[in-house]
Protein backbone atom coordinates (compact mmCIF):
# COMPACT_ATOMS: atom_id res chain seq x y z
CA UNK A 1 0.00 0.00 0.00
CA UNK A 2 1.31 3.15 -1.48
CA UNK A 3 -0.96 6.01 -0.58
CA UNK A 4 0.04 9.61 -0.59
CA UNK A 5 1.26 10.54 2.81
CA UNK A 6 0.44 14.70 2.09
CA UNK A 7 -3.18 13.70 1.38
CA UNK A 8 -3.72 11.70 4.57
CA UNK A 9 -1.57 13.60 6.97
CA UNK A 10 -3.80 17.07 6.03
CA UNK A 11 -6.76 15.36 7.78
CA UNK A 12 -5.13 13.95 10.51
CA UNK A 13 -5.48 16.15 13.81
CA UNK A 14 -2.55 16.65 15.57
CA UNK A 15 -2.88 17.11 19.11
CA UNK A 16 -0.69 19.78 20.87
CA UNK A 17 2.51 17.22 21.40
CA UNK A 18 2.05 16.52 18.08
CA UNK A 19 0.61 13.36 18.31
CA UNK A 20 -2.57 11.32 17.37
CA UNK A 21 -4.05 8.05 18.24
CA UNK A 22 -3.16 4.67 16.08
CA UNK A 23 -5.48 1.41 17.29
CA UNK A 24 -4.16 -1.35 15.68
CA UNK A 25 -6.20 -4.43 14.82
CA UNK A 26 -5.54 -7.99 13.76
CA UNK A 27 -6.86 -6.98 10.12
CA UNK A 28 -8.27 -11.33 9.94
CA UNK A 29 -10.02 -11.94 12.99
CA UNK A 30 -11.24 -8.39 14.54
CA UNK A 31 -9.17 -8.24 17.83
CA UNK A 32 -7.83 -5.28 19.31
CA UNK A 33 -3.98 -5.34 19.93
CA UNK A 34 -2.86 -2.17 21.35
CA UNK A 35 -3.06 1.52 20.93
CA UNK A 36 0.25 4.03 20.90
CA UNK A 37 0.81 7.30 19.23
CA UNK A 38 2.28 8.59 15.97
CA UNK A 39 3.46 11.81 15.10
CA UNK A 40 3.50 13.00 11.39
CA UNK A 41 7.15 11.27 10.50
CA UNK A 42 5.83 7.69 11.79
CA UNK A 43 2.62 8.39 10.26
CA UNK A 44 4.30 9.02 6.54
CA UNK A 45 7.51 6.23 7.84
CA UNK A 46 4.17 3.64 8.27
CA UNK A 47 2.48 4.38 5.45
CA UNK A 48 5.54 4.49 2.70
CA UNK A 49 7.22 1.26 4.32
CA UNK A 50 3.95 -0.80 4.80
CA UNK A 51 5.68 -1.72 8.02
CA UNK A 52 4.18 0.21 11.58
CA UNK A 53 5.91 2.87 13.17
CA UNK A 54 4.92 4.35 16.00
CA UNK A 55 6.15 7.43 18.12
CA UNK A 56 7.65 6.23 21.58
CA UNK A 57 5.96 9.05 23.95
CA UNK A 58 8.63 7.43 27.23
CA UNK A 59 11.50 7.42 24.87
CA UNK A 60 10.88 10.36 22.54
CA UNK A 61 11.33 9.13 19.29
CA UNK A 62 10.13 6.85 16.64
CA UNK A 63 9.32 2.94 17.75
CA UNK A 64 9.42 0.55 14.67
CA UNK A 65 7.17 -1.78 16.20
CA UNK A 66 9.22 -5.10 16.68
CA UNK A 67 12.67 -3.57 16.14
CA UNK A 68 14.24 -5.32 19.46
CA UNK A 69 10.99 -7.85 19.66
CA UNK A 70 10.81 -8.85 16.37
CA UNK A 71 6.96 -8.88 16.95
CA UNK A 72 6.52 -6.98 13.63
CA UNK A 73 3.36 -5.27 12.50
CA UNK A 74 2.25 -5.42 8.70
CA UNK A 75 -0.22 -2.33 7.54
CA UNK A 76 -2.98 -4.03 5.82
CA UNK A 77 -5.20 -0.80 5.88
CA UNK A 78 -5.47 2.67 7.46
CA UNK A 79 -8.92 4.25 8.97
CA UNK A 80 -9.42 7.62 9.88
CA UNK A 81 -11.64 9.01 12.46
CA UNK A 82 -14.74 11.62 11.45
CA UNK A 83 -12.57 14.29 13.67
CA UNK A 84 -9.43 12.90 12.57
CA UNK A 85 -7.86 12.69 15.76
CA UNK A 86 -7.72 8.46 15.60
CA UNK A 87 -6.41 6.01 13.52
CA UNK A 88 -7.28 2.63 12.99
CA UNK A 89 -4.56 0.38 11.49
CA UNK A 90 -5.30 -2.96 10.57
CA UNK A 91 -2.55 -4.80 10.88
CA UNK A 92 -1.02 -7.99 10.71
CA UNK A 93 0.63 -9.00 13.98
CA UNK A 94 3.87 -11.29 13.59
CA UNK A 95 3.67 -12.84 17.19
CA UNK A 96 2.43 -11.02 20.27
CA UNK A 97 1.56 -7.18 20.29
CA UNK A 98 2.41 -6.50 24.12
CA UNK A 99 5.44 -5.89 25.77
CA UNK A 100 4.08 -9.09 28.25
CA UNK A 101 4.52 -11.67 25.69
CA UNK A 102 0.18 -11.41 25.37
CA UNK A 103 -1.32 -11.20 21.88
CA UNK A 104 -3.16 -8.25 23.24
CA UNK A 105 -2.47 -5.50 25.51
CA UNK A 106 -6.05 -5.98 26.89
CA UNK A 107 -5.64 -8.60 28.85
CA UNK A 108 -7.12 -7.50 31.69
CA UNK A 109 -11.28 -7.32 31.99
CA UNK A 110 -13.51 -5.80 34.51
CA UNK A 111 -15.63 -8.00 36.07
CA UNK A 112 -18.07 -8.62 38.49
CA UNK A 113 -15.02 -10.04 40.90
CA UNK A 114 -12.67 -7.47 39.61
CA UNK A 115 -10.11 -7.14 37.49
CA UNK A 116 -9.53 -10.61 35.86
CA UNK A 117 -6.79 -11.27 33.38
CA UNK A 118 -8.53 -13.08 30.24
CA UNK A 119 -4.64 -14.08 28.43
CA UNK A 120 -2.14 -15.53 29.43
CA UNK A 121 1.61 -14.98 27.65
CA UNK A 122 2.26 -16.79 24.90
CA UNK A 123 5.85 -15.64 24.80
CA UNK A 124 8.07 -15.32 27.62
CA UNK A 125 9.48 -11.02 27.94
CA UNK A 126 12.71 -12.73 28.27
CA UNK A 127 12.41 -14.16 25.03
CA UNK A 128 10.99 -11.14 23.29
CA UNK A 129 13.85 -8.79 24.27
CA UNK A 130 16.42 -10.62 26.27
CA UNK A 131 17.96 -12.64 23.77
CA UNK A 132 19.66 -11.45 19.90
CA UNK A 133 17.20 -12.26 17.42
CA UNK A 134 17.15 -11.82 14.06
CA UNK A 135 13.60 -11.22 13.12
CA UNK B 1 -21.78 -5.58 35.21
CA UNK B 2 -21.08 -4.13 37.96
CA UNK B 3 -17.58 -4.62 39.02
CA UNK B 4 -15.72 -3.43 41.87
CA UNK B 5 -15.31 0.67 40.30
CA UNK B 6 -12.25 1.80 42.99
CA UNK B 7 -10.22 -1.73 42.01
CA UNK B 8 -10.26 -0.69 38.07
CA UNK B 9 -9.94 2.60 38.57
CA UNK B 10 -6.78 2.14 40.62
CA UNK B 11 -4.91 0.63 37.71
CA UNK B 12 -5.91 2.95 35.05
CA UNK B 13 -3.13 5.84 34.25
CA UNK B 14 -5.02 9.00 33.92
CA UNK B 15 -2.69 11.81 31.42
CA UNK B 16 -2.42 15.48 32.85
CA UNK B 17 -6.10 16.31 32.26
CA UNK B 18 -7.76 13.45 34.23
CA UNK B 19 -8.35 11.12 31.12
CA UNK B 20 -7.94 7.66 29.50
CA UNK B 21 -8.42 6.87 25.96
CA UNK B 22 -11.24 4.82 25.54
CA UNK B 23 -12.01 2.33 22.22
CA UNK B 24 -15.46 1.14 21.42
CA UNK B 25 -16.03 -2.11 19.58
CA UNK B 26 -18.99 -4.01 18.85
CA UNK B 27 -18.84 -6.98 20.83
CA UNK B 28 -20.07 -9.28 18.51
CA UNK B 29 -18.66 -8.40 15.15
CA UNK B 30 -15.51 -6.72 16.53
CA UNK B 31 -15.89 -3.40 14.56
CA UNK B 32 -14.09 -0.96 16.20
CA UNK B 33 -16.57 2.09 16.61
CA UNK B 34 -14.82 5.15 17.77
CA UNK B 35 -12.44 6.30 20.38
CA UNK B 36 -13.08 8.39 22.68
CA UNK B 37 -12.50 9.99 26.40
CA UNK B 38 -13.59 9.37 29.73
CA UNK B 39 -12.20 10.34 32.96
CA UNK B 40 -12.81 9.08 36.80
CA UNK B 41 -16.87 10.09 36.70
CA UNK B 42 -17.43 8.83 33.50
CA UNK B 43 -15.47 5.35 33.70
CA UNK B 44 -17.11 4.94 37.07
CA UNK B 45 -20.85 5.80 35.97
CA UNK B 46 -19.87 3.75 32.87
CA UNK B 47 -19.17 0.61 35.13
CA UNK B 48 -21.82 1.41 37.38
CA UNK B 49 -25.14 1.95 34.99
CA UNK B 50 -23.54 -0.73 32.48
CA UNK B 51 -24.07 2.32 29.80
CA UNK B 52 -21.28 3.91 28.24
CA UNK B 53 -20.39 7.82 29.29
CA UNK B 54 -17.40 9.64 28.14
CA UNK B 55 -16.52 12.82 28.61
CA UNK B 56 -16.21 15.49 25.89
CA UNK B 57 -13.20 17.29 25.81
CA UNK B 58 -15.08 19.78 23.43
CA UNK B 59 -18.50 20.65 25.81
CA UNK B 60 -16.08 19.93 28.93
CA UNK B 61 -18.42 17.68 30.97
CA UNK B 62 -19.74 14.27 30.63
CA UNK B 63 -21.03 12.49 27.96
CA UNK B 64 -23.52 9.92 27.69
CA UNK B 65 -23.20 8.59 24.98
CA UNK B 66 -26.38 8.27 22.86
CA UNK B 67 -28.42 11.33 25.15
CA UNK B 68 -29.04 13.26 22.40
CA UNK B 69 -29.46 11.19 19.45
CA UNK B 70 -30.54 7.64 20.87
CA UNK B 71 -27.57 5.70 20.04
CA UNK B 72 -26.33 4.26 22.64
CA UNK B 73 -23.90 1.53 23.72
CA UNK B 74 -24.69 -0.88 26.07
CA UNK B 75 -21.13 -2.21 28.04
CA UNK B 76 -21.28 -5.96 28.03
CA UNK B 77 -17.19 -5.89 29.04
CA UNK B 78 -14.91 -3.42 29.84
CA UNK B 79 -10.94 -4.15 29.36
CA UNK B 80 -7.56 -2.39 30.32
CA UNK B 81 -4.68 -2.20 28.76
CA UNK B 82 -0.95 -3.58 29.84
CA UNK B 83 -0.31 0.39 31.23
CA UNK B 84 -3.69 1.46 31.39
CA UNK B 85 -3.38 3.85 29.52
CA UNK B 86 -6.27 2.74 27.22
CA UNK B 87 -9.23 0.89 27.69
CA UNK B 88 -11.24 -1.16 25.55
CA UNK B 89 -15.02 -1.00 25.54
CA UNK B 90 -17.24 -4.35 23.89
CA UNK B 91 -20.01 -2.73 23.50
CA UNK B 92 -23.56 -3.35 21.76
CA UNK B 93 -23.99 -0.11 20.13
CA UNK B 94 -27.43 0.80 19.25
CA UNK B 95 -27.88 1.84 15.78
CA UNK B 96 -24.81 4.15 14.50
CA UNK B 97 -21.85 5.63 16.24
CA UNK B 98 -20.71 8.16 13.98
CA UNK B 99 -22.10 11.52 14.63
CA UNK B 100 -22.23 11.63 10.74
CA UNK B 101 -24.67 8.72 10.99
CA UNK B 102 -22.40 5.58 9.69
CA UNK B 103 -22.09 2.84 11.96
CA UNK B 104 -18.15 3.20 12.46
CA UNK B 105 -15.62 6.85 12.92
CA UNK B 106 -13.53 5.23 10.55
CA UNK B 107 -15.09 5.51 7.78
CA UNK B 108 -12.03 7.12 5.52
CA UNK B 109 -9.49 4.54 4.69
CA UNK B 110 -5.92 5.61 3.47
CA UNK B 111 -5.70 3.83 0.12
CA UNK B 112 -3.28 3.88 -3.32
CA UNK B 113 -5.24 6.60 -4.90
CA UNK B 114 -6.07 8.91 -1.64
CA UNK B 115 -8.79 9.06 1.12
CA UNK B 116 -11.74 7.07 0.29
CA UNK B 117 -14.90 7.04 2.24
CA UNK B 118 -15.83 3.31 2.79
CA UNK B 119 -19.52 3.26 4.38
CA UNK B 120 -22.17 5.65 3.77
CA UNK B 121 -24.46 7.13 6.45
CA UNK B 122 -26.94 4.95 7.62
CA UNK B 123 -28.77 7.78 9.12
CA UNK B 124 -28.78 11.43 8.57
CA UNK B 125 -26.97 13.52 11.48
CA UNK B 126 -30.73 15.52 11.01
CA UNK B 127 -32.58 12.87 11.64
CA UNK B 128 -30.09 11.66 15.35
CA UNK B 129 -30.11 15.01 16.04
CA UNK B 130 -32.40 17.87 14.22
CA UNK B 131 -35.92 16.54 15.92
CA UNK B 132 -37.04 15.24 19.36
CA UNK B 133 -37.33 11.50 19.68
CA UNK B 134 -37.82 9.20 22.50
CA UNK B 135 -35.23 6.91 22.07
Amino acid sequence: MRPPVADIADVVSFNADGLVAAIAQQHDTGEVLMMAWMNAEALAETLSTGRVCYYSRSRGKLWRKGESSGQTQALIDLRIDCDGDALLLLVDQSGVACHTGRRSCFYRAARPEGLVEIAAPEISPDALYGHTHNH
